[in-house]
């Protein structure tokens, strides 16, 4: 067979099967941007005549990670808001109110940029003005599957006394929604099959129940999935009492919401039998431990939704309150959390940590036709590890092979050396090739900037972090 | 005043006084290898001639961290034991048996590199073999702060049965406490004053009074300190009740061993009001986040520590069970971790697990009058962290200043461009100037190929890292 590329002689882990799928010595065939034999260098070289070979000889070959939750329009506050209490109100609020759209998309590349330079190639991003947003990962070419965020809370929603029944505007509503329309119009199955569009409701206790089952009649129509947070906090659950005198899970039961169609998003405040209900009714948990641990100083229920059967993903959420967005991050924390949670070091292995930014994530999010694993006919989206890295040194492959664990827990992203997206390489030697670096940063840092003065000029908050400003601590 | 080179226009984060001492547009002098002026660039122009000038904008300069607890030796094992219970004799030791002293100074100089790249500049390195190691250190030009693990343990001792009583051999203790003494003698001050020595009782269950007493008073005629595990697990009180019916604090506490010459280390296993014990004694308490996590599935005591007054530092440990030996990773995770475990992410704010990786950690290891901190008088030891980092971007500056936060939630080492120690330059654009770093690896990488086939030939372990390897997991 005339193939495009061979990637030759790597530790090829395909995350295939139930394990990791590791081939030593391992092989890559890649056509256009698909995936057409993988396997020993030895028979891949036998099967295939290709116009380019790329000689991977002490790198790991592995599938793209997918980073099932991202809001990357807040990354132009990265570390505004943390180490409080109230940090929606507190933290955020006071700098968000001053958030242009264009804030937001040059913020929002900055995330895109920090993903891909950790190994991410797809991101399943969640915020508003996401027409805007998808065309930075046009530009960077990274896949992403997106939804408009969609609510009916007025845009000064946080200056609204702590406690009090949210205000919902139908016009707000509607307008979202429509956006959410107009992305899957025009962008569901665009560049190449990269962008795919999913809808975004902002979760059952921030719009009408009238909304949020149009939205899911459009799920069903676009035959797409809904992405949502769900127990993502007390105030939900406070919310939600308030209006309907019922907890988010036996709400979004009742209303027909729990089934595979179903992206629920943090599940922080689910007690544990809610958690079994959602992870038995099909949909998937988006766990998302960095942000949860630093917002809200809480480990979620990730175990007790594996345990009940359910198909779950990791997702590195917002940069004011996380504050970086890379998978290996997200990987060490969900296992090292979870083992302390327990009291016990074997809970949550490295291996499980890794199936969770890989494949299960594809199938989390419904994805694993196309992405997720290295295996015959889906899209080449992979990364290249340079195990020569000190941080992945030495090597040992029997009797045991240390590569996953020094993946999971001493890996830090700055490991990854190449990045493939769809069959082209969009890193090369940690240089994304696909845009200029420095002129993105620059660009973001001037906004933050002007937002910066903006914000200072009418700021009021009872933000912790003021105080240490003022003790320099800051 | 004539000086060699100034540092300028940078963020300086001094960590001097009681927060992070930052001073925006900031300049630093320096002669030989001591810092000689520091404040506004302008005021820093304005007093000194330079040789030499550094243009740092868009740069946080700061000082360079102190990692209290590493074994580097351990290195060459680094990923083939986590995840599991009955760590050391499970694990560890099947691999470790087999390490000869020339695998574990190869294995070490990976450890250190992986340090200095992600900003460590001073390593408090514990372990056997020191007399060896120092070398590693010389040769990369780094500062380091050691002690030779002493005990009184035969060599298999991970062979013995889980829950006797270690024999103890004289000799064995004597030998290694010669060490020391020669490692004090030959190596203490040496380097132009970068290499200074500390005793290494192993722990107080792993030798006898009468030796632990004698390592003690070496200490005392050196007037230096004693780096030991204290309370590092339950086997250790386990041992200290077999031997003497008490636990390992009372016991220090009742021989006189709790006082300002005690580095304790770990203290897992220490009840709250043993903690406070250590703490109001004038010991320090070495805090791995990192490994306790994954090797015990604990979050070791460091918020009673500190509320009870204590001085306190944080480490790395060993690369076999945390797996990296990056203080960026330390100090993300002693912050989020003590947020879950009080449930309040306003626990462990990010300036308090920076002072920690510096200037408290200079004061805890007996090193505050050298360096730490970015002060007059004090050694350069200087890192420069690139700003323009997506993942330190954007920098906002008021109302509130994201640097701090964004050091410790978001960087994870791969952003420190430039390691000055005792003003030199050992890192320049992330390239190690002082050695090979390819050469480096790739003898480690054959050092432990050679102590895989050699571990693999007996391998006799219930490790469930056996199980995941058959099953395809690893």
């Amino acid at each position: 067979m005339k193939v495009d590329l061979i990637i030759r002689h790597a530790h090829v882990m395909t995350m295939s099967g139930s394990g990791v799928g590791m081939i030593e010595d391992g092989a890559v065939a890649i056509k256009g941007n698909r995936i057409v034999q993988v396997g020993k260098t030895e028979e891949v070289m036998k099967g295939c005549q290709a116009e380019e070979i790329h000689e991977s000889k002490g790198k790991l070959v592995m599938p793209g990670f997918i980073d099932a939750h991202i809001h990357s329009g807040l990354a132009i506050l990265r570390g505004v808001a943390q180490d409080m209490g109230n940090w929606m109100e507190e933290g955020l609020w006071p700098f968000m109110k001053h958030v242009k759209d264009d804030d937001q998309r040059k913020g929002s590349m900055l995330n895109i940029m920090e993903g891909v330079k950790a190994g991410t190639t797809t991101f399943c991003d969640y915020d508003a003005n996401m027409t805007t947003l998808v065309n930075n990962y046009v530009e960077i070419g990274a896949r992403a599957r997106l939804a408009e965020m969609i609510n009916e809370i007025p845009k000064d929603i946080g200056d609204l006394p702590r406690g009090e029944l949210y205000p919902f505007e139908s016009t707000i509503g509607e307008k979202k929604l429509q956006n959410n329309i107009d992305l899957m119009k025009n962008w569901d199955g665009e560049n190449n099959g990269k962008v795919t569009v999913l809808f975004g409701p902002h979760g059952p206790d921030m719009m009408s129940l009238e909304l949020l089952k149009e939205v899911q009649h459009q799920a069903e129509k676009y035959d797409t999935k809904l992405h949502m947070h769900v127990c993502q906090g007390d105030r939900e659950i406070h919310q939600m009492n308030m209006r309907y005198r019922k907890r988010s899970i036996p709400f979004l039961e009742e209303n027909g919401f729990l089934n595979d169609r179903l992206l629920a998003v943090h599940l922080t405040e689910a007690t544990k039998s809610e958690t079994a209900v959602v992870a038995q009714s099909g949909a998937s948990m988006i766990n998302c431990s960095g942000s949860i641990g630093i917002i809200d100083g809480i480990v979620p229920p990730i175990l007790e939704f594996l345990e009940a059967g359910g198909k779950a993903a990791l997702g590195s959420d917002q940069a004011p309150g996380n504050n970086c967005n890379n998978l290996f991050n997200e990987m060490k924390f969900v296992s090292i959390l979870n083992k302390v949670k327990t009291q016990n070091p074997a809970t949550f292995p490295a291996t499980k940590a890794l199936r969770l930014a890989t494949i299960e994530s594809a199938k989390a999010v419904g994805l694993d036709h196309e992405v997720g694993s290295i295996e015959v006919g889906k899209k080449a989206d992979i990364i290249f590890i340079d195990l020569e890295s000190p941080s992945m040194s030495p090597v040992i492959r029997k009797p045991v092979r240390n590569i996953v664990p020094n993946l999971v827990y001493s890996a830090n992203g700055s490991e990854v050396e190449h990045v493939m997206v769809d069959g082209k390489f969009i890193m090369k030697d940690r240089e994304i090739n696909t845009l200029n670096e420095k002129e993105k940063v620059r660009e973001a840092q001037k906004a933050a900037e002007s937002l910066s003065d903006r914000a200072s000029a009418d700021f009021q908050s009872h933000s912790p972090v003021i105080g240490m400003m003022q003790r320099g601590e800051l």
